[in-house]
């Protein structure tokens, strides 16, 4: 099948806009996510280097260095979501005509889908570590390029809000209750955390693009 | 150069990081609403052809076909921001050392801020269109898929946003007061839509998957 990041673009719109399960809605929050990195570390790149912002750059070259993490840990996360896809088909393929098969089927189902709530949580959380990174470099990056950073806290934000709707989708099948509380707690916690992040980093933007 | 869409997806993501001027926040967020569209469009094929859901069938086969033309047409509009970008730097070049070589360059300059602010504006319009278009499809679409559509609905929002920006970095720049007046306008305009029209589809979302 192969890494999805190495199709074109728009062949991957494609098979989003197709009835093929993958990629599904995780999967493009992921993408839209890698996106935003990449607007953190352009803003870092554009600023590097320039005289006018010596006195920052060590930190600004930290900034860029994390954004670059954070964008091929979205990558890594998206092709996780696909294949966190395919174990819950495989699961759900299993057979269920004795009782025994039936216990195997539903432990086997109750992984997959635990599984296919950790990593949309994943992929919130490095959502708000990519805006708390944006917040810190928002107010000393290239003003030039400063509204980046703008677009980079909005898809953010929504690429958190987009991919936690999977928890909302897997949680009311999870059997263990433990787990499907402290994930729907996380799930508001981290929506919470990312509206703050993404006000403060465009009233930052704004005010230095003013 | 080719067109960016053909790329991978790796590519584009380490071209948008560098400092290389494009693709940068426009061209970003057009990818965005075309990956909101994709998902638009997947709701309504998984949809078409299901037997629970013949009786919209018809009309959700309209609404992915409109969802498709979306998606091609933000394709086409990050392109355009993509030589938008290069009119502006071509004209930022042109010679200024008589007073006719000033004047001619003002003239030039003033038409590319003109298109770099027109672009966004089309971005935006198609965002609020795609926002009404999840309305409709979300009340009606396959419930299995639903949460999609409220993908859609965060990435469509925050990619208006988020290419608006385009907007306050150039008006300040155009000389014509009746034509940045107008753009402020309609940008705030379309701003407050795409919130109201998000708040609309993630509310029915919500509700069909609950």
């Amino acid at each position: 099948m192969g890494r999805l990041f190495d199709k074109s673009l728009s062949d991957i719109l494609q098979e989003a806009a197709s009835s093929a399960p993958t990629p599904g809605g995780g999967s493009v929050s992921g993408i839209a996510a890698a996106f935003a990195a990449s607007m953190a570390a352009m803003v870092g790149n554009l600023t590097i280097g320039k005289k006018k912002y010596r006195d920052v750059e060590e930190q600004v070259t930290a900034l860029r260095d994390k954004a670059l993490g954070l964008m091929a840990a979205f990558e890594t996360l998206v092709e996780e979501d696909i294949s966190q896809f395919g174990k819950f088909m495989e699961a759900y393929r299993l057979p269920k005509s004795t009782e025994e098969e039936k216990q195997h089927r539903e432990g086997v189902l109750q992984q997959a889908l635990k599984g296919a709530t950790e990593t949309p949580l994943k992929v919130a959380r490095a959502c708000v570590e990519l805006l708390e990174l944006v917040c810190e470099l928002a107010p000393i990056g290239n003003t030039m390029a400063i509204s980046d950073a703008g677009v980079a806290a909005y898809l953010a934000e929504a690429a958190l809000y987009a991919v936690l709707l999977n928890v909302d989708i897997n949680v009311p099948m999870i059997k263990e209750r433990g787990f499907a509380v402290q994930a729907i707690e996380e799930k508001e916690g981290l929506m919470e955390q990312a509206r703050s992040l993404r006000e403060k980093a465009v009233a930052i933007v704004s005010e230095r693009m003013s």
